[in-house]
């Protein structure tokens, strides 16, 4: 296969219509000139997307494929994203909801470094859901956020993630609370392997302060002994996600937050379909959990919507590994054996806000998630 | 004022629902916490949201207004716009249309760099509406577009564009690329500078290259000679494009490109609105030109939404000085008279593929353009 095929969703009048607009697309998001300009040769045959299949599905509304060449990318994520969904971005009633790599596009974006596999080692816990508990709210200190650390892990929390909102305010600027926070989880897991615990707690430190300073402060945050890192790609781009999964020396895993990614699903007309903005763009820049709303909580993601995430986060024909789905959004506990066996064991599942209410007591309500979600498998 | 304020237009069953939202947003975009579990005191005095007013506009509609204190932000722009709409843009039926910024914010925000005037004094135009080729398409040679940024610039363009698409592919890697184009608009403007015009093509390079290598690749651009910077801060991020902006040894404009931005104003339940995105986030992210899409080309924003956005990039308090417009998309030199009187002369004119029909005499349409954009205001 010569080039990687993207699939749109592409609202239109009648079947020519349908096809002048993807041909619009392929044009649009490679060469943007109109077709009676392009040049003959390398450009025409190499460059311009190529329309592959033109077909309606319903009222009013088509699939089109469209197949891409490496040279119209090079060899940056940005770049990559341009081509897929960059100008095409605006134009009405287009939405990208497949992509179909080819080897040409799997040599250049590997995806993640660790998916699944990789944190079942690296947690030591061989089966069950993974127990999540999210550090929360700003406006705290990082003594305040580093005694929830550790009353989280020790109780056998799995992966302790911060709250994407804990960035370098004033209150617990990213260094100093990202120091108390490993520290504390570092202690807990101490006395895990003390009492012969064979898992252990990772601490994910949310990446908090400019997009120039992603790389610094993830080492920064290695360095201090977090176990990974959380990343916004709705704020700091995908490409400073990738260009941290695939930095060898770094080799953290990468846990990836959807605050404001919201636009690019929540209309079925514009922006990328669920899964393949959540899974497959997700794994291709390197994220090895990707966070996501789960149904049924504040926000409104279906539970179609969530299932297609997560088959598109697990799936073997797409970039790198399998990866973590992490549903969240107003969970609780009472909720989670029906979630375990909506996604099944290789899930972290999230909960933040309503752990609060146990106050003192939270280390309880982590040992409850991880008995409901130690629960032998049901499908 | 105490707080800077964001207005979100709210889809809503009625009045007390759409309060509740309102409350639900100041919640969800700062502590992410329900309600009963946020510590009092500082927390909930000054980290928490504050609805300030929630007025229904309209049928099933309502327009909230939500206060938020320069402490829920820090000093860095991923933060801020966390606290805007980062998890709220997840919410079903929650845009955010307007930004008031406070002292607190403009302290921590300063805006462009240059902005409308500046622009005058760089290219020497004092008058007129500004002249835009766009460099394009990739697939081309270095050696090609150069000759294209010769020829519109020796013409009487007052800024050569490169279009967003040229980003590091093989046919024309970045730094080749932009030492040769840099060098043909230097050669250009040492010509019109002989024949006595007072005026000269600015050259902005497009970055494209990993995000992690936005300051090095700009600061390679400058050193190479252009005069400005595209960047995409829909795949680089707002603070990617703030921190150029911010930084006192860069000192060029930059011209923000809507590429992949789309779906954050496409539908009017979601994301943002023009003006926000458009006028008001590009002045806060330091762009000096904000390029959209021009009603009645390819793309499908309104005429109202067009100037909603020019209004927005020009009215006197916003933040840092006001800012050049520069609509395109599927433009035409006959549209120029048109376009002139609705936006006026502070505005950049983008002609792109179009152009390309000229061929080796391309400069017959600079010519022409500038002529038409040179006329007396009308308005």
């Amino acid at each position: 296969m010569d080039r990687f095929i993207v699939t749109y969703r592409i609202v239109a009048d009648d079947d020519a219509d349908a096809r002048a607009r993807a041909q619009a697309i392929a044009l649009e998001d490679t060469v943007e000139i109109p077709p009676d300009t392009v040049p003959n040769g390398y450009i025409k045959d190499t460059i311009v997307g190529r329309v592959d299949d033109v077909s309606a599905i319903g009222a009013g509304v088509w699939i089109a494929k469209i197949g891409y060449h490496i040279d119209a990318v090079g060899r940056e994520l940005p770049q990559l994203l341009n081509v897929i969904l960059g100008n095409a971005s605006i134009l009405q009633g287009v939405k990208a909801i497949d992509l179909t790599p080819n080897a040409d596009l799997r040599a250049r974006f590997s995806g993640a470094r660790f998916g699944v596999d990789g944190l079942r080692k690296l947690t030591g816990r061989t089966q069950g859901g993974y127990v999540c508990p999210v550090i929360k709210p700003q406006g705290s200190s990082a003594e305040t956020l580093a005694q929830l650390c550790y009353l989280t892990a020790a109780a056998g929390a799995d992966i302790i993630k911060e709250d994407h909102g804990l960035a370098n305010q004033d209150a617990a600027p990213f260094k100093e609370r990202v120091r108390a926070c490993a520290a504390a989880v570092a202690r807990a897991n101490q006395e895990r392997a003390g009492r012969g615990d064979p898992s252990r707690a990772l601490y994910f430190a949310n990446i908090g302060g400019h997009s120039d300073q992603v790389r610094d402060l993830a080492y920064y945050a290695k360095d201090a002994g977090a176990s990974g890192v959380l990343l916004i790609p709705g704020l700091f781009g995908f490409d400073a996600m990738n260009r941290l999964a695939q930095d060898p020396d770094f080799g953290l895993p990468i846990m990836a937050h959807p605050s404001h990614l919201g636009p690019y699903v929540l209309s079925p007309d514009h922006g990328y379909g669920h899964g393949m903005l959540f899974g497959q763009l997700m794994r291709l820049a390197g994220a090895d959990i990707s966070v996501f709303p789960n149904f049924g909580g504040r926000f409104g993601f279906s539970q179609s919507e969530c299932l297609e995430i997560v088959k598109s986060c697990k799936t073997g024909d797409g970039i790198g590994p399998s990866i973590l789905p992490s549903p969240g959004g107003g969970m609780s506990i009472d909720r989670l054996p029906d979630m375990l066996a909506n996604y099944g064991q290789d899930c972290v599942y999230l909960l933040g806000g309503s752990l609060l209410r146990f106050g003192t007591d939270i280390g309880d309500a982590i040992r409850d998630m991880r008995t409901a979600l130690s629960a032998e498998p049901n499908g």
